[in-house]
């Protein structure tokens, strides 16, 4: 299915405009922020760029496309058939996907005719915002597990079925271990991972029998789920058995239990307890149950034992928004670029104008990231000294030199072509991976973490400044 | 694509296990049920069945899914060969889509064999979970809004761009009068609606002549949006402007403002003044900006003027969860229906055993719900008097004369054959209307609700108790 028209009515009620003003060679930048992280935390994670290179790629509408719109008495013909023509034709710069990036950052700039840029908005920042919530949500979990693997088990709670499937690839890129989403799997070359559920025990009424046979089918595969009727007098002892009777006989290893319901702190450290007495020290034991950052940290305050986790609800359906938005920050006239913003009641609405750059500054030393500036295209960025200025406090400076500097954006579109070669998802895993050791834990920490600098250079601060200016003064 | 796979791993190490058994004819019942109503509010409304019915006539997995599962070194070929040939050859029982429905309640029942029955959990739930999160958000919402027509504005901020096309498909059902969506309003045949977005207005830098040209190429569509810069000095003088300038000599109506900042009940009341004093009393108000119930409420109690709504954020992206689970509730033992149990730590986790219907009083007089009974399908539902029990206080009861007993789920495949037809959106969003008149105000209410009455018949609470008793013995 052609998926050109997932966009907003008013994008062709204001193309049309464009349109009857001859302005279809009117070129616009558009930049996509968000304004707050996610999780009240220190970061967020870039994702969804693979659905917008799809998009953008197969952007085109149908026949039925514009039959449909004819149909709503509101569109000229000659609109219509120049619709019918239209293709993408402009330039989209983009961080990769696994960046961690930080509010106000233009994390993607669409530059392209006005009409074009306009219609695509809708799917663009759908796409956005669901791969950073995603994939931003699997590593706060995988980085609250603290080096726990996490197995991603979100599918049957997130918001659809082909949102699933996207969700369990987001959650593989922000670090998580694998998915029991099989469709998932298949098509990322994700490992696919999972347990038992409580069905098959209820279904045997006997545990033993349940886990018997469960083990003879899979006897590379066994987890055993033992919290149907009761954790430590029936599932670990029953789970046990099996190990004995079958597993261990037969040349299987006792890979390891499941915990799904009841006090998973005080439950894991005697099922831990059960396990090292019976001799299986490195069997491991699993904890799930509608994790959460919050609930993984209180856990392992308390010493629960664990060596993996199943999380699912917290990921593919995250109660969390990233809230990016689509703005214009500059057009073309004349080959000039004019940069624009927007003033409204609401200040925190303001935008950054211009068509501009995204720098981030490695301490040469460490590698730690120190900071980030967004700078006019034309802005030269000097290499040996530079001072970051508190967007919010202004006398909050931070001098720093001994740095690499690098553009985090990278041309995934030109004149319509795609010239970047998305990296695979384990490409995209541990770039993310790597990305993250660049951060500081003061930015890293769950709650009330330190807020990650992120500068206007000079020239664009000036600008900003001076167009808000303007605007109020009209 | 084919989606079969779009299910969680251990259905397929389960099922391996149930193959091995020779219990490919094991016939298992399997219930959808949920365990708190969204929003802290006192209802949900079903969703979902759509997707859920796409899917299990869908169910059917490729060679390609087989030579997936075969290279995971984990099934055997025989197992393999069985799922190559495997059909839904099952039943189907549900609530019809836009059905309020209450905690605990059966909302949809599988009996097929354990097989088939397993491997379509994960995509029912997501389905259904889905569906009835974005209906019951979208119906609070309209609920708040007093009868004032909601547009469903969410696609942005969507999960991904294939979820907001579901999403507003649900949020129609639900009750919003149409959604910007062009994808889903014409998929669907709902109203296309939309305004225009602030860059049309930054771009022209002048909102008089942006104004003027958006009104010229869609006169017939003219909502401004009036807070680019400031709602009362310039953005509805300028719309009065260009209605008198452009839209009534040329014999078209000023449809509308919208405001998308600032504080919405002082500027709605000053420019609904603005607009009467200038002879526009008919010309409608809408207003939007992350709009949930709580500021909808609030902006009612200040007397805030508005006709219409723009919502999205809270009905598309509403950060809430449905929860709906899928549990073995009964097997068939040589043509006998044994009735099934899970007992864990978590109490509130334990199921309700059985092969069940729901069914739903109604007042003859008034035509009110009053209250549930979940039963065993064998039970009669007396006809002329019947007493509801609270299930967290049982010395609670409100027996009922009069009334109307509907059994509330219709059998939607049999057989493994779709035998209900679908109704379409329209008629859904009808039924929904319709069900929602139903229900007392004191349920309906946004915060702290009346609990709505959901009983089990006696025979019912009685096998759950005498199970809860036997496993607990073992």
């Amino acid at each position: 299915m052609n998926r050109t028209l997932m966009t907003d009515f008013y994008e062709f009620t204001m193309a049309q405009t464009y349109f009857d003003r001859n302005e279809t060679h009117k070129i616009g930048y558009f930049d996509i922020f968000f304004r707050r992280n996610p999780f009240d935390g220190g970061y967020s994670i870039s994702g969804g760029l693979d659905e917008i290179i799809d998009y953008v790629n197969g952007f085109s509408f149908t026949g039925e496309d514009i039959d449909y719109l004819r149909s709503q008495s509101c569109f000229s013909d000659a609109f219509l058939e120049y619709l019918r023509e239209l293709k993408f034709t402009g330039d989209v710069y983009a961080v990769e996907d696994g960046t961690p990036v930080f509010p106000q950052e233009p994390v993607l700039t669409v530059r392209a005719n006005v009409i074009e840029a306009q219609l695509c908005e809708t799917a663009l920042l759908a796409a956005f915002n669901h791969g950073t919530l995603v994939t931003t949500a699997a590593r706060r979990i995988c980085e609250a597990a603290g080096g726990a693997p996490v197995m991603e088990f979100g599918a049957r709670r997130a918001r659809g079925i082909a949102s699933a499937v996207e969700a369990s690839k987001y959650a593989f890129v922000g670090g998580c271990g694998g998915t029991s989403n099989v469709l998932a799997a298949k098509l990322y070359d994700i490992p696919a991972l999972g347990t038992m559920a409580h069905s098959l025990v209820c279904d045997a009424d006997d545990e033993y029998s349940a886990f018997l046979s469960y083990a003879k089918s899979n006897p590379d595969n066994c987890l055993f789920l033992v919290d149907t009727f009761n954790v430590l007098k029936s599932g670990v002892p029953n789970a046990i058995r099996v190990a004995r009777d079958f597993l261990l006989p037969n040349g299987y290893k006792f890979k390891g239990i499941r915990i799904d319901s009841g006090d998973l702190a005080y439950l894991s450290k005697q099922a831990r307890r059960l396990l090292d007495e019976a001799g299986f020290q490195d069997t491991a034991i699993c904890l799930s149950n509608g994790l959460d950052e919050k609930t993984i940290l209180s856990l392992r305050h308390q010493g629960a034992c664990f060596n993996l986790l199943g999380a699912g609800d917290n990921i593919a359906a995250a109660n969390e928004r990233v809230g990016g938005v689509y703005k214009l920050v500059a057009i073309e006239e004349n080959g000039v670029t004019v940069p624009k913003i927007k003033v409204t009641n609401d200040s925190s609405k303001t935008v950054t104008p211009g068509f501009k750059q995204l720098y981030r500054f490695y301490d040469k030393a460490s590698g730690f990231a120190l900071g980030d500036v967004v700078a006019l295209d034309e802005d030269k960025i000097p290499t040996d000294c530079f001072t970051l200025t508190s967007h919010i406090e202004e006398w909050k400076t931070k001098t720093i030199t001994d740095y690499n500097v690098k553009n985090l954006r990278i041309k995934v579109f030109e004149n319509g072509r795609q010239i970047y070669k998305m990296p695979d998802v384990h490409e995209r895993r541990a770039y993310c991976e790597e990305q993250m050791k660049t951060l500081y834990p003061e930015v890293l920490r769950s709650s009330n973490p330190q807020e990650y600098y992120v500068d206007l250079t000079h020239r664009l601060s000036n600008l900003r400044k001076e167009l808000i200016k303007k605007a109020l003064a009209r």
